[in-house]
C-alpha cells in the first residue's frame, strides 16, 4: 500500500507525523508513505500550491493522508495561487465526490461542547457532503460589468442527476450501515438545483426501502443541529450546505481537534484529513492535537485499504487514551503533540 | 398611519391579533389596520398566494405587519402557488432589501437556550441580511437537460456592486448605532460573488472609519455562532448565508418564539414578521406565543413609523411580563396566546 503523505502548512507536519507513527505501528511492513508538497509550502518552493508532481503522486497512490493547508504568508496572493486551491484542485482532479464527515460526542469530552449536556448527549452523526459539484465548481462564474456598467460577481449553482444519484447512494448505503435513517438537506422551497436534488433523492430512495428518508430545509437544519443534534444519524447534502453544516456539527460536539474526514471517489480512493485548519499560530510548537489526523488515518484503513479491524483498533486506542486522561492544550491538558501520539500508541492492543 | 395587516396561515391570525392589541394601546387613534389575504389562506380564496389586491394594499401602506405563511394543504401545489412564494414576492416587489434579524438572549429565558450558560450569556446580535438578491433571485435558473441528456437543476448566484453597497451601508449604520463592530460574512475563498461582496464592503468601509470591520467565512461563522456567539455584534451577509445564519443564531439564543424581524426598503417602508413559522399543528388552539409578533410591531414603530419611544415601551413591557413569569407553552408555561398579550398590555407604562 502506497500512501501519498501531504503534510502541508502550519501544524500539518507535526500532526501527520503522529498519524504515520500510529499507522506504521498498526500495519507495519505493508504500508509506505511518499511525501509531497502541497499548499503554501508547495507554493514557496514551486510557485504552485498543487504542483504537477504532487498531483501525479496522488493519482498513483492508494490513498492520500493530508495534514492541512493555509498560510498567512499567502494571503496577498491571487486566488489561483492560494493554499485552499490545492485542496479544491485535488478534490476535482481525483473526482473525490463523497466527503464523509462524522461528528460525534466523545463522552470524556462532554465539557468541551458548547451545548448543554442534555442536548448534546448521544450525538453521533455522519454528514455525507457532495464535494465536486454545486456552486463550488459550476460555470459560468466570474466578475464582469453588467448592462448598466456595474461590477457584478456571479457563480452558477448546479447539479445534474448523475451527480445527485451517486452521492445519494453513498448516503443511503451509509444510513443502511448505521441506524437506517437518512436526512437529505436542501433549499427546495427556493432553489431549482435543490428541487432536482430532492426529486432524484426520492427516486434513489426506491432502491433502499429499508432506509427511512426525511427532508429538511438547510435553515431549519442549522437550527435543529443546535437544538437537538441527536435527532440526526446520516445527513446527505450538497457541497455548499455541507460545508456550513459539517463545520456547525463539529462545533456542536465541541471536539474540533478530534474530527477526521474522508473524501472518496467511486473506486474507493480517498483523501483523509482532519477537519481543523493549519493553525499557524501554534505551528511548530508541539501543541497541536494530532487525534483528528490519527482518526483520519483510521478512516483511511477502513475506506480505502479495507482494513476495518485495524481502523477499529486505532479508534479504540484513541478512546482509551482519552479515558486515561490524555489531553493536549486544546482540551485543557499539557501533553505535546507527540506525547498524545505516544499515548495512543501505548493504548493500541 | 395605515398598516397592512397580513395574518396569513396557521397561528398567523392569533399572534397578529395580540400585536394589534398592543399597537392600538400604545399609539391609539393614529394607527389603522387594513387586512388582506396572503399565503395558503389567499390561495384558497383567490387561487394565488399573493393576490393583486394584497400587493396593492401593501404598496399603499406605511408598513406591513405579517403573521406567517405555510400550510400543509398547499404542499402538493406547484411551487409558484405555494405560500412561501408570497413572502418572496412581497420582498421583491416592494424592494425590501434589508432584513434586520436581532438575536438576543432574554436573561429570564436562559434555560431555553441549548447553549451552556457561560457560552450564551451576553449574546445580543443583529444580523443584517440582504433580501432581494443572491441565488434566491438570480437568473438564469431552472431545470433542463444538459448536453449528455441528463436532467440538471441550476441557479445563478449573483450580486452587483450597487446591491452590495446599499446593504453594506445598512450594516455599517447599524454597527455605528450599536457597539461599532461589523462582521461581514462570505465565502470569498471559493465564490466569485463573495469576492465582489468583500471588495465592495471594503470600499464602503472607507465611509465608516469609526466602525471596526472584520470578515469571516460562512463555515467558520456557523461554528463561531455556536462556540462564542457573544463575539458578534452586527453581522452583514447575503441572502442565502443570512437565511442559514439567522436561523442558527435564533436557535442559539433559544427563544424562537420571541424573535422579530424587519424587512426594509430604501424609503424605510417595511414588512415586520416573527421569524418563526405558521406552526399548523397548534393553529387555532390559543397556544402560540405572540411575543415575536408583538416585538415585530415594536420594530415597525421604530423603523417605519419613527416612534422610537413607543417601540421602547413595548419592548420593556415584554421584558417586564417575562420577569413577572408570563410564559406560554413553548416556554414551559400555561398562558394562552391572548393571556400573554394581556400580560404585555398590563406591563405597558
Ligand atoms: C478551504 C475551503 C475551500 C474548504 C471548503 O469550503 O470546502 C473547507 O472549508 C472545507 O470544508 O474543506
Ligand atoms: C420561507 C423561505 C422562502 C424564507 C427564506 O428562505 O427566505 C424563510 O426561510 C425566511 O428566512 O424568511
Amino acid at each position: 500500500m502506497r500512501i501519498a503523505l501531504l503534510a502541508g502548512d502550519g501544524i500539518g507536519p507535526e500532526i501527520t507525523a503522529e498519524a504515520v507513527k500510529i499507522l506504521k505501528a498498526v500495519v507495519s511492513q505493508e504500508i509506505e508513505f511518499d511525501e509531497a508538497l502541497i499548499g503554501g509550502a508547495a507554493w514557496k518552493v514551486t510557485g504552485s500550491p498543487l504542483p504537477e508532481e504532487t498531483l501525479k503522486l496522488c493519482k498513483n497512490s492508494d490513498a492520500i493522508l493530508f495534514g492541512s493547508v493555509g498560510d498567512p504568508e499567502c494571503d496577498h496572493l491571487e486566488r489561483a495561487l492560494r493554499p485552499e486551491q490545492a485542496i479544491l484542485g485535488l478534490r476535482k482532479e481525483l473526482d473525490l465526490f463523497a466527503n464523509l464527515r462524522p461528528a460525534r460526542l466523545f463522552p470524556e469530552l462532554q465539557a468541551e461542547s458548547p451545548l448543554k449536556e442534555n442536548i448534546v448527549t448521544g450525538t453521533d452523526l455522519m454528514i455525507v457532503r457532495e464535494l465536486t459539484g454545486d456552486v463550488y465548481f459550476g460555470t459560468p462564474r466570474g466578475q464582469r460589468k453588467d448592462d448598466q456598467n456595474r461590477r457584478e460577481g456571479f457563480d452558477t449553482m448546479r447539479y445534474n442527476e448523475d451527480e445527485v444519484k451517486r452521492i445519494a447512494r453513498i448516503g443511503f448505503e451509509t444510513a443502511r450501515s448505521r441506524s437506517g435513517n437518512l436526512c437529505s438537506i436542501d433549499k427546495s422551497n427556493v432553489l431549482e438545483t435543490s428541487q432536482l436534488w430532492r426529486t432524484v433523492v426520492l427516486e434513489i430512495a426506491q432502491e433502499y426501502p429499508d432506509v427511512e428518508l426525511s427532508h429538511m430545509y438547510v435553515d431549519n437544519a442549522a437550527m435543529q443541529l443546535v437544538r437537538a443534534p441527536d435527532q440526526f444519524d446520516v445527513i446527505v447534502t450538497g457541497n455548499l450546505f455541507g460545508d456550513i453544516l459539517s463545520d456547525l456539527a463539529s462545533a456542536c460536539v465541541g471536539s474540533i481537534g478530534l474530527l477526521p474526514s474522508a473524501s472518496l471517489n467511486s473506486e474507493g480512493k480517498g483523501l483523509y484529513e482532519p477537519i481543523h485548519g493549519s493553525a499557524p499560530d501554534i505551528a511548530g510548537l508541539g501543541k497541536a492535537n494530532p487525534l483528528a489526523t490519527i482518526l483520519s488515518g483510521a478512516m483511511m484503513l477502513r475506506y480505502s485499504l479495507k482494513r476495518e479491524a485495524d481502523a477499529d483498533r486505532i479508534e479504540k486506542a484513541v478512546s482509551t487514551a482519552l479515558e486515561k486522561g490524555a489531553r493536549t492544550a486544546d482540551l485543557g491538558g499539557k501533553m505535546t503533540t507527540s506525547e498524545m501520539g505516544n499515548a495512543v500508541l501505548a493504548a493500541l492492543n
